[in-house]
């Protein structure tokens, strides 16, 4: 099975913050943030495998700094990692105050989506993807570390919940 | 006065088209890339002027094709030609179906936005625009032609109103 | 083929305005009126055809007074012309300041929309208009005129596109 | 202090249903035409009164036919009877299928209204309405009897609390 | 048929509110409350139900305290009285100043809904309430005499419209 | 400082999944019910510092089961673990098929908040929890776990950047 590129999958999305994407407060709400992380996620997964995908989980995702109504917000969202079935996918938030052309790193997320096969499709399986710079290789061995140790927690969690008989 | 190349303030947003944004017919409502055309155009005025800017009008808008809910809808917008007061802004609409890769272009527009200098606002300009390449001088001529056949047709609506006496 | 009366299809939609509408200087936001108008022309043009119908075009739109939240929008929508595929409607936007009573113009525009007639529909052609009123005779004409215009101006842009070897 | 006719603070409102005022049926939420009822009987109590007004009380709320997608509700308000502080105002919700034209009465509601004078308002009472046609009256004379008739019910509601020590 | 104790279908909900939900004052809009209050009533009656149902009135909606941004929601729905085909909910909406744990009685409805039973439905009728607490048979008793009012008051509506020969 | 014990800030929101919060495949969005997690836990933030807060991180999310539109939405959310001014909030995702009574588990998740104490804030620091039973001492254990790892790994992160000179 062939690869694609990771630059064929990646994708920016922008869009300008409204009054309805307040909080209380009066920033930008964080859980609108998460929706259009999830969002810029689900275009690469989909541009990647060709085929219905679905978050299965959020690694981590960090807030560095609030985002203001008015202010532009970007998200760079790219391939990390390819399993049998699954992707990792990381997401870089950034936000512009156009009234003066400055920028910040608002937030940063690692999500894990999978793909939906239909019964009848003839490919069950992702394609793999091909790292063509540096910074596409450095991504993937981390993302390659990230889930081992997800997978090593999740043995400790079990054999924990075995133990006090949950 | 010093300008501003066409490329400060070019801008691509992207939005993944949810079922939220549908018309009764169950495509994208053509309401909705309206307003995500006046976004566009909304972040190039104020990227130019570093001022709040209002839109003045929609010179023209053409629909070409349809968008479908689950697409993703990308919008290029440029400065094509800066008055004393105004701009005009180009905006192109394009559609990706993510399950097969293919675009389309679903429509284009041109619309006039005017700055709104406070009252304490040092500069009451706006800086002229740098076309670039060949494409900024090509849309720079033709947005120049629009605005003068614009002023005509509007001495001919007025002649033919005090004509008929309204 | 027997023709409709403008009354007939004429429309008024009236909003009253909420924060959810707002722009992020806290007036109505621009895109919010471009919906509501496409919305009113959309109205006009079904209830003249009997069948659906999308937007071709916004032919023109100009923005006058700013909306305010808490002010009611009201949209005065009515056909001007009916071509063999293709109605241009005309939509007047004023706003009223309900603690005053005072009313504006708030803005104008001119669209074209189509009817989208099915395989199985028994007529595939618009009814004509019966323009009643001076006004309607006045609208009529005037959308002539626009509409012979903006073809003039598509053969021009096509002459230099092809000049230019685009 | 003059009294304003009934004819000055009615209003009409119109919106186009679209799928985001769906229920999970897919039929239009009924909780989205409430929220149009209150708009609407809201800009008809500040229309009265030129001051800020809030809901009191939904006094009755009948469903007749269900609304859906695609169709047009119109609901058209108008005040009842006015108290010392408190209005009541009626709102007829119609829906039209634009396709064929057909109307239908989908619901009717009392609702009653209280202006908020703020401290500095030189006038505190609400002027009073002109009814002036036998509709105005005959609405006028069972507003007044619906008054009348749920202070009794309020009293009885009292005294049955009192007995069972509530 | 088996009976199901209120206990059962009984319902909370909780919604922060957010800017979105304003009204122009600025506080939470009424029509907002009303369409939870819709849901909160709709989850009961399908909960005992186990059917689609649709809300057939309100029978009466008193608002007592204004809701602002930034504060709890909570909506606590259960059901009064079952009919053959019709069941009356109550509602009682509370709100919560997150900052002080200060609560307050924000609403209380009355809704009449009706279950919707399909064509190939085996039980065609409601199952009966067991009223298991003194709160469930008084809010019982209540209901049995709103309902038997309610019919009095449409027969004296009728009797009066043909009086005056509507 | 006096504790405060975790039944004090647990809260549980309830949602009716509607249309608006479908994603274009028509189940529930992820990114909606991310939205209600981020609302939920800062419920519970607000509630136990009685002061503004801002969601710092999502620590982990995982979806376990879909969310179909109709079905009711319950997030439980409950304070595992309070540092100096950050508080770690376990939010529980649940799914009820109101026509079966059916219920799902449909994700998990666990988020950092920290409090925002203005200027004039007297006291500056987060009242501890008082953990009351099992599963409270259990939960606060596992989120002491993770707070340490998570030193761990951005210490080892920071040493990898330097290595590699970033």
């Amino acid at each position: 099975m062939q690869g694609h590129p990771v630059s064929e999958s990646r994708v920016i999305l922008s869009h300008l913050m409204l009054p309805q994407d307040a909080n209380p407060a009066g920033n930008v709400h964080g859980g609108v943030i998460m929706k259009y992380i999830d969002n810029a996620a689900g275009v690469v997964s989909v541009r990647h495998s060709r085929t219905n995908c679905v978050t299965a989980s959020i690694d981590r995702l960090d807030f560095f700094k609030p985002m203001f109504i008015g202010e532009l917000l970007t998200l760079k969202a790219s391939l990390n990692m390819v399993g049998s079935t699954s992707m990792e996918i990381g997401v870089r938030v950034e936000g512009e105050n156009l009234l003066t052309g400055e920028k910040k790193h608002v937030a940063s997320a690692y999500l894990t989506f999978v793909a939906l096969y239909g019964e009848d499709a003839k490919v069950k399986q992702l394609p793999p993807i091909v790292a063509e710079t540096a910074d596409d290789r450095r991504r993937n061995e981390e993302a390659r570390y990230r889930k081992a140790h997800r997978l090593e927690e999740k043995k400790r969690m079990l054999a924990r919940q075995e133990k006090i008989g949950l």
